[in-house]
């Protein structure tokens, strides 16, 4: 199926016209609900009722189906049992109905017999152009539009869009945001099955949308993540997207031989493909409204400097730990600043960072709005948080302080406009409400009760500013289809499945990824001629496609000096004793190596996203250290950069213990290299370097792995159509 | 000074009688306020205004000092400043005042001068016999007393305690708790700079206190950490204790040469010793309340097995998640379990665990307690989670919903009375506040909104119910005095510093603690014998009080096959060459080892709760690894399991890749011969076996380094004088 048309998404996101199939004259039926709800939210649009077996609801005339109606339909309400939603499809066929949101349960959630349902109902809707949302969701929402197609009351209006796989997750975030003045929804769509809307063909609707300003996201699985990484790159500089990831704890991991494989679990390849593209993680469900909240309504952070304005040493110290768990600076702040601070503070104030007032807002909270200007000034910040009591002045200390108190409010909101300065207030009194709360809301400046919460925002901030900044530098998710002509793979391999060493260190040399020397011995006679051309100790490795791991079966020889000849014999007869028919091409000599830094590359086809490439360090012991980054291809050297950032390792690549630092660019030519030979050969599965090695520039993989697909069969994880480039452009 | 007397602590926390002094005729004053506060919080006990200059405020006769009270006073609220409280103790000299609460700043805070200040008010508190809170304290408050000495009005009562270094903070936990129905304190105290009476002196009244069912802590630093540990573990198999620390971020490594020093991060070690006292730990300032009032009302969890029981995929989906993120398992339900479970509810329904009621409940939601009976029934479940809408039912779906969703409340709350068992609930609908929720907190089961604070919860039940059922079996944390007799110091050292590794080694060895075995050549000629006496290739390490760093200067030699006497000269002059005054002892000759499993293992002084034992993943690399655990000396064997227990890798212990498993009770051996050689040596305060070597059962250090303090000079770490047993009994 092609990309949704913008006509049609928008025809059926913002629906002039609405068919409830299945209106019902019960009011306790969800089709005589839905005309209710529709009525009371204030929906303007055209309402059509359509039962068969009715003539009237609510004074409304229903029609037997929705070819019947006189009218042109946008989209329809479908609320009968599954096996009456193909009748309704076909009905369609000489409509004009551009989608469907179809509630009903029993379809692929179910088993083999929902399943066929399930195709045929999406064979159905393309074969009449009609687009569907669901089967089995709760429904969507266009809320500003009063056109509420769930049931779900009270939801609150905002500028935040909801995408969710959950119909009770989004009524619990409905009920969240209630009792959070000023935070709302725009729209909501349950997606549910997906199978056939997709997450990515809503997202240039909110984009494009005035009244959005973040997009929202709750995802189990997507059907075409690739796609999904393809759109969201483009959207996310425009608007934020915030996603909580459901299913991080399941046993997501793949039946897989290759280290790359074992570590590539679920929730850690969607959320570091997902920082690629730009959309924020959240690990917590309380965590995605106030993110996104922050991220719809304040200027990006330039960078990861946060200055803390506190009214007491506690929330100083635990506002500062808090900013170190998100990965952000509290850094000192200027000479000036300080001495700014120093004239409206009382001595006994901290004017470094973090910034203690110290009692110096005690009989005047307008203060913290100079100590907010000094802060706003100084060019080492990038974000200021308030934390304390900001709000409860008037309340706890003294009525005749809520006006100076809320002169502040309107002051800060104005120096962060003027400054453009994501500033975030956490306050113990936001329960209370203050009317200065309302003020910082109205200018877009989130106030909230948790500290943690209130770092989360900041964090996601300056992720986010660092993502926007860098856009263009990173991977656009587009594999090069013209580089499928590369026949590398044909020539050095018979077949599919997993390739030879010596095969696999063939083709990708092809590709310029940097390996050790070796030689391909047949004989023992080769292997000492071999051995003697490197100087030093040699690694000897029997080369069969029989035999993937070669130490198990004994064959594998560390530190050859004397006898090559005589290993080369105990290798080969090593793997016929565990294999009396594995094919034995011969033995790799190659020369050992001192120790640098031991680095695992590789490359897997995850489910969702497609190619994913992986760097880890440890060597073998990558499970054990589970130190490990993963970008999806193709990576771009930024993104081969952003990889070893990620990695918990700094040190080591920096020279940990008097070892030699690391050239990083060499391990970006080696990871981009990797890139392009997958690109180039769609066929791989799965690539292992490990190790591969790196000490100073010197970057080379001793040991490559393999796996490929048959010839002509289709990528199971990319998608067989990407998104146009035409309709990605609106 | 001595811990507190039980009768002074008493009569400090729960006085019949308060003086404050600082009285004052002006309303805006704290010293008239305090007063207002008093009265108006229905204090029963008896109040003596005290102001030289005052005859009278509101109605009670002033009196001109302490001492002229005609009737025994027990507690005084001083709100003099600070150079006026030396007299204000000095007048106190021939009264039965049990404690004052020191309000003042301008102390050890400031500097110098306040750091001289307050030595002196401690001193004169010390003779006559006086107790202080503080100074630069809030105050401390008996909520059910009505005994208020802060100022905060609106402090909701409850059963927590609360120990706070910051007074604003606990305002903000005051205001949190307010918006929480059922959730309040007991007591408060304002720790203030603990010049005289210290964390662990509450903590015996509120174990005793009837009011109070849990102990919760804000502490930036404690003036006697061991001591604090000694108590604590007295009082948390009855009384659970939840502590926050700040100044988790700070640069708290002490400038030390040991790799166990460097490891010996604040946070780091303040959470493994609190979690070996049974102080369960929590990073974020949200979770410091919801934890208390979870281990305070409800059983402890016997294990980590954790039921789900959701109203949609969602919140089982993200249930799961969090409860693994909390280290808890989701186990199977029994087929009989599963049976019950499916006998009440439709087919869509999951009723593995999580269980998803899939609409089951939609109708009648007294449903949710047949599965909560079906699962507490189930011999596989420690504690139950109901996730999603429970309380809402009534609000959202239909009005008539209300009753039976109260009867399934009252109907849960006495099953988990019956089985003993741990119920949390999460819902949507905490904020709305139904009856549900208030009759679930009636019978002590938590309501929160947040599920990962919900899960956090189970995660603490958890924690707590393994300390309680193990506490025995842990340290006491008293290290044996009598053991300060041993003279392997004295005899193996001349002075203190650094040792030398021989040295060290024979420190260690006269202690058990399993070492590689080793000669000291003093000679080429003696290298050489030495390494004729191993088998295969041999370590050479010079030997040498002023060269720690042995590598660092060409002072090692590995795998040394041949020529043992040139490289015990080339050694020789390698030391020379860095340091040509440095006093060569020999070289050191031992054995090459195959790879085992390298760790390090080491001890270091902590500045608050004394010497601590770490033992960590990856020999030379330990810092960028970053896989350390802590326990407090003296070590029981237990302590050393968790210890091992506490590491990432457990794959690299339990045998990665092939390799052996190791020996875990060895290594325990090791860990428990190095804490009984630094209990009998209290002189010591770094050491590092760095690398220890495990490979199966053989387990030995093949490196040790040492540091020592003076013959004579007192520990930094450990309190001079310890908790006395006796007062520590009740």
């Amino acid at each position: 199926m092609s990309d949704v048309r913008d006509d049609q998404r928008q025809r059926i996101l913002d629906p002039d016209s609405v068919a409830v199939v299945g209106a019902s004259t019960d009011p306790q039926k969800r089709g005589h609900q839905a005309i209710v709800t529709l009525e009371e939210g204030g929906y303007e649009g055209d309402i059509y009722p359509v039962n068969p077996g009715a003539e009237e609801i609510r004074g409304r005339t229903v029609y037997d189906s929705v070819s019947a109606i006189p009218g042109p339909v946008d989209l329809a309400l479908v609320v009968v049992p599954a096996p009456v939603v193909p009748g309704v499809l076909e009905d369609c066929a000489d409509t004009d109905l551009a989608g469907a949101v179809v509630v009903a349960v029993g379809f692929g959630e179910t088993g083999e017999e929902g399943e066929a349902l399930e195709r045929r109902i999406v064979d159905l809707a393309r074969e009449h152009d009609v687009r569907l949302i669901g089967p089995n969701t709760s429904g969507m929402i266009n809320v500003h539009e009063g056109l509420n197609l769930v049931g779900a009351e009270n939801v609150p209006a905002g500028d935040i869009a909801l995408l969710c796989q959950s119909g009770n997750l989004a009524i619990a975030l409905f009920m969240e945001a209630m009792g959070v003045p000023g935070r709302g929804f725009s729209h909501y769509v349950g997606v549910g099955n997906e199978s056939d809307l997709r997450f990515d063909e809503y997202l240039p609707f909110y984009a494009a949308d005035d009244g959005t300003n973040a997009i929202t996201l709750y995802v189990e699985g997507m059907s075409d993540g690739r796609a999904f990484l393809q759109r969201a790159r483009e959207v996310t500089p425009d608007t934020p997207i915030v996603a909580l990831k459901g299913g991080r704890s399941a046993v997501g991991k793949e039946s897989t031989s290759s280290h790359t494989g074992s570590m590539a679990g679920d929730a850690a390849v969607a959320d570091a493909v997902f920082e690629q593209a730009g959309v924020v993680s959240v690990e917590r469900s309380d965590e995605l409204l106030p993110t996104a909240r922050a991220l719809g309504s304040l200027p990006a952070a330039d960078g990861e400097n946060v200055a803390i304005l506190a009214d007491g040493g506690g929330h100083a110290t635990l506002a500062a730990d808090a900013l170190a768990e998100q990965g952000l600076s509290v850094p000192d702040l200027t000479a000036e600043t300080q001495e700014r601070l120093r004239e409206v503070l009382p001595d006994a104030a901290s004017v470094v960072n973090p910034v203690d007032v110290a009692g110096g807002t005690d009989d005047d909270p307008s203060v913290f709005y100079d100590c907010a200007a000094a802060i706003a000034a100084d060019p080492n910040v990038d974000a200021l948080l308030l934390s304390g009591l900001f709000g409860g002045y008037g309340i706890r200390f003294s009525a005749s302080l809520a006006d100076p108190e809320l002169d502040a409010a309107h002051d800060i909101a104005g120096l962060a406009a003027e400054h453009d300065l994501p500033v975030v207030v956490q306050s113990a009194y936001e329960s209370a409400e203050p009317e200065a709360h309302a003020v910082l809301r109205e200018q877009g400046i989130p106030v909230l009760e948790s500290l943690e919460v209130a770092t989360r925002s900041l964090g996601a901030l300056a992720t986010y500013g660092d993502h926007c900044a860098r856009a263009d530098r990173k991977s656009d998710f587009r594999l090069e289809p013209g580089a499928a002509d590369d026949t590398t793979l044909d020539e050095v391999v018979d077949g599919d499945g997993d390739l030879s060493e010596h095969a696999a260190r063939e083709a990708l040399s092809r590709h310029d990824v940097p390996l050790s020397p070796s030689e391909l011995a047949t004989s023992a006679d080769e292997a000492t001629t071999a051995a003697d051309r490197f100087e030093g100790p040699v690694a000897m490795k029997v080369v069969s496609p029989d035999i993937v791991h070669k130490s198990d079966v004994g064959g594998v020889a560390l530190d050859v000096t004397d006898d090559p000849a005589g290993t080369y014999r105990d290798l080969v007869a090593a793997a016929h004793d565990h294999d009396p028919d594995a094919t034995v091409e011969g033995v790799l000599v190659s020369p050992m190596r001192e120790t640098g830094v031991e680095l695992v590359v590789g490359v897997v086809e995850d489910e969702q996203f497609g190619h994913v490439a992986m760097v880890g360090v440890g060597g073998v012991f990558v499970e054990v250290l589970e130190d490990v980054a993963f970008r999806a291809l193709p990576l771009t050297r930024a993104d081969a950069r952003d990889m070893l950032a990620d990695l918990d390792a700094q040190e080591l690549l920096d020279g940990a213990r008097g070892t030699e630092p690391v050239d990083r660019e060499a391990l970006v030519d080696l990871l981009v290299a990797v890139s392009g030979f997958v690109e180039a050969n769609p066929r791989v599965t799965e690539l292992d370097l490990n190790p591969a090695r790196a000490s100073g520039s010197d970057v080379e993989a001793l040991d490559a792995a393999m796996t490929v697909r048959p010839a002509g069969r289709e990528e199971s994880g990319d998608p067989a159509e990407q998104v146009s480039e035409e309709s990605a452009d609106d």
